[in-house]
């Protein structure tokens, strides 16, 4: 656990991070002293700050605390939060706001193994996403909306909730990136209105172009999920589960997501 | 600065109030030592917290704890955060989650006298606020929106902006609740879908009911708006500020806010 780069397990409670959630995070997984596509996951964590006016640490500077963070922590979940720091009381940015950024470890969850070979049943979330464009795609602090979804059940044989926007747009999974399959050519929802543009999102877009495989970027309702060929959720701790049962819908062969999952998880950076 | 009534200014980086904005908060005025209609703020913090299913701390506990606060602090902005507290990693709620609360104090902000006396400048903000009914009216840590919004001007002369939603509906200002009168009759818009209920929004409504002032909570655009015969501000730490300016529009005369702003400022509890 590292706090601007000290060891240290709390901030401060004037941090924006904690009165506004002013700020974005990273979720890694951690094996073997390595984690996958550190590149990727600082490029975006660039982007999102970007999007919010903060200031994104170094990249030299994280790569360090990183690798020192995975010498001691080799295994698990690492989460690294940038948040605006601290400022004089109210909304208004500070006028020299010096950010925080901070590290922390957990172990990985202990997923059913089958859930990634097998695929998982998910349930369809009551609450809806709001669009917001100004914070679509965005992996910031503001996580209500998720919180709120993930209350929805505690059935431990549900893995993931799926969450439609207000207008009914399939938009993704409580804490995954969502994608379909219909006639040989993939889908995945369009972000600019709400939901997390992950990092996973992007390398199975990768995967598609790499392999020809077409793929599109869509609005696409309940329905066309139901019908779809294959449904998969993707994210970097869990790599990729295929959709088994969702409502009224069983699926049982994921020919394109195994071989998604396959290189995802295997290939190289 | 009592974090789970001990002093302390800081919190662990595994409480969700910083992860996920998991958590609601009040924002008080104290004046030599006293604190106006602690009961209200009381009695929103324990119906916010209900609303995202966060146990609220005992209302004698807190008293206390303010009590003591006072004394050392008489004067100034007091904040109380409550949060879920810390629990596992992931969206899902805590099995037993203990609830974080704090309470900060800053200095009053210097506001210029003639903003309460003579109105403000005001300016319509570019961001429109997205549309959750789940999370409407809930003072909770989710905060972006103001963040963006309050960060689309720095013209010091500009006391507030106002926020509509994503449909054009006039909700509220970017830390204040709002009120319109026209034709010898209160508005206020309807907080359902986004926007923040107020505690001084209340009471600006019981004034209304207590002085026979009929009163309306009802959706409004813009032009509504600036077509009313006054609009004012209200929020626990200004008062009531009277809008001067807004686009094109000029108010001078605010007989019904100057009685609503009289009675705010010297009501009994």
């Amino acid at each position: 656990m590292l706090v601007n780069g000290k060891p240290g397990n709390s901030i401060s409670i004037r941090d924006r991070g904690l009165l506004y959630g002013d700020g974005v995070f990273r979720t890694l997984r951690a094996t073997s002293g390595k984690v996958q596509h550190w590149p990727l996951h600082y490029q975006k964590l660039q982007h999102d700050c970007a999007a919010l006016g903060i200031v994104c640490p170094d990249v030299a500077l994280l790569s360090t605390e990183l690798n020192d963070l995975l010498v001691l922590h080799p295994n698990g979940v690492v989460k690294l939060i940038v948040t605006r720091g601290e400022g004089a009381r109210g909304y208004a940015l500070p006028a020299c706001a010096k950010p925080t950024h901070l590290w922390d470890v957990a172990l990985m969850p202990d997923y059913p193994a089958e859930w990634a070979s097998h695929g998982i049943k998910a349930r369809l979330c009551q609450l809806r996403l709001s669009q917001q464009p100004r914070l679509a795609g965005i992996k910031h602090l503001n996580r209500l909306e998720n919180v709120l979804a993930a209350a929805e059940w505690n059935d431990a044989d549900i893995a993931e909730g799926i969450l439609l926007d207000v207008a009914g747009n399939v938009i993704e999974g409580t804490r995954s990136n969502l994608f379909i399959l219909r006639n040989d050519e993939l889908l995945t929802p369009d972000l600019t209105r709400c939901g997390v543009a992950g990092v996973q999102r992007g390398r199975v877009m990768e995967w598609a172009a790499k392999y020809n495989l077409p793929y599109r970027v869509e609005q696409f309702g309940l329905a066309e999920l139901l019908a779809a060929d294959e449904v998969f959720l993707v994210n970097s701790v869990i790599g990729l589960w295929p959709v088994r049962e969702l409502q009224e819908c069983n699926w049982t062969q994921y020919p394109i997501a195994m071989q998604v999952q396959e290189w995802l998880n295997h290939a190289p950076d």
